[in-house]
């Protein structure tokens, strides 16, 4: 199952640490913009390119520390089909380093359609009997509100071509609470999913005691974690919010379990924009994105 | 607000229905696959322009008769890049010919996240001060999972760029039920989604007495429908599950207000592939589906 992999990259790198590459556009240095402008037009176009030039070199200051990446798909369909060129391009480069590819685009829908995102992803489409490839992820996170047949085709997906998901269970916002707090009988709604997720998980355990559905669970809501930590015992969980949304290292550790394993922690702004805070200059970007990984790899490995 | 020009355009075409334009490729008639993959080979970009062609002569056969359109965003995703392109495509042709476009994306995220989506496909993206557009749609879906922060950006959007969007609330699906059916204290999942929707709606109300905060309510679940027709007196339904899914027209009666409005029933595979029923020859799928989307209306309006 693809978590295994994920989970040797993890233990060989000893980071359980994923980098989110979400690029708005004022996250890129400025050289880069600038450059980019003058070339291809203050546009969409020229907005895309800078990014690929940021993500590349992020890219290649990142491959050899942290095990994998997670483009935010929305902030590359905010540029258009320039956008969504430039989002292939940097999952493609990412496996061309090793770098598992983790594609945030939260899909769901019925049965059908659900499918047809899931062979987009993670499957293959067919175009009568010849089988393309769509994208091509490791790993894909996934919106539950539609039950058990909008998840089926993606947790089959995952067998089949040895893929993994990520299933929304506690999310990191402010607001998360309104719907997924509510309590049914003597359970949280978040209880109820993360019941359904182990669920679906059961079946698909591979050799590192971790299957292929896991669970995003916010480093916003520590309590919260320890629970879920109980409910899906063999399942990976994608933590958000370490850094700029406000959890820190010991707000993660509740996701852990006890061997050291079962979360991987997502860090964008924090590695993106390091070279905004202490004395880089934006040249140094790549630089000061590889420090803050390490810095972040080390404070995570000193609460686990 | 938007939802007074899509109100306008169902009064002027006495049709409350949509048709959807979920390309899968074997909807696609054969004439026209087998032609496209001679010119560009049976792969993703063949599959791609072969929906191109068949999406084009749909719209002509129906852009005088159905007041809107909903190409569902996974069936374009699934041919990767080239997809894309021909849901752009498709979306700029459809717009060209007067039709409002109801894209199917069921995006959502925190709220940084849902500022994005909400910016590519209701908004404009800012590039250092310069305005694009990056797809331009009247509508879109929008999965509530994440709560009122996640749901803020799109209104917000629907309120600057007069569009409008759909939230998930009872899906069509059979297992919609497991987390939206669930009781909270005397309430349903959906009745609380409900409850959010109607007041995301509150201050967006238009001319027409229907506001920019519509809700995604399935065909195939008429007693709910009832209850969740009285929950969001202001909002429009955008209603799936009708004919391929099983929803007949007496199911889908619920879902409309005593002044005949209040909902836009969505045909996909009933439009696309009427061909496929009856004395039909393939070459003659448009007129089929001309013939489908007059059927269907005269249903629809039996019964409002």
């Amino acid at each position: 199952m693809s978590v295994d992999l994920l989970v040797k990259k993890i233990k060989e790198m000893g980071n359980p640490s994923v980098a989110g590459l979400d690029p708005k556009i004022e996250y890129v240095p400025e050289f880069i913009r600038k450059k980019s402008y003058e070339k291809y037009g203050k546009n969409l176009k020229g907005a895309a390119e800078a990014i690929w030039e940021f993500n590349r070199t992020l890219i290649d200051a990142l491959y050899d520390i942290v095990p994998a990446v997670k483009p935010q798909s929305a902030f590359y369909e905010l540029y258009g089909l320039r956008g969504e060129e430039v989002m292939h391009r940097t999952i493609a480069y990412a496996k061309e380093k090793g770098l598992y590819v983790i594609l945030d685009v939260k899909r769901n829908d019925i049965g059908s359609t659900a499918e047809a995102y899931s062979k987009a992803y993670l499957g293959k489409t067919e175009v009568d009997g010849v089988e393309c490839e769509a994208c091509g992820v490791d790993c894909v996170t996934v919106n539950p509100y539609l039950g058990t047949d909008g998840m089926l085709p993606f947790v089959n997906d995952c067998k089949t071509y040895d893929k993994a998901i990520f299933a929304l269970v506690k999310t990191s916002n402010p607001s998360s609470g309104e719907l997924q707090d509510l309590l049914v009988s003597d359970k949280r709604i978040y209880e109820k999913v993360a019941e359904c997720v182990n669920n679906w998980n059961k079946d698909t355990i591979g050799n590192s005691g971790y299957g292929a559905v896991g669970a995003v669970v916010g480093a916003t809501y520590p309590e919260q974690a320890e629970i879920l930590r109980k409910l899906m015992p063999h399942s990976y969980f994608l933590v958000p919010g370490y850094g700029a949304q406000g959890g820190g290292a010991l707000g993660v550790k509740p996701c852990f379990n006890s061997d050291g394993l079962g979360a991987i922690v997502n860090s964008s702004r924090g590695i993106m924009c390091a070279y905004k805070n202490g004395d880089w200059k934006e040249e140094q970007f790549a630089e000061a994105a590889r420090a803050e990984a390490i810095r972040m790899k080390e404070d995570l490995i000193s609460v686990i």
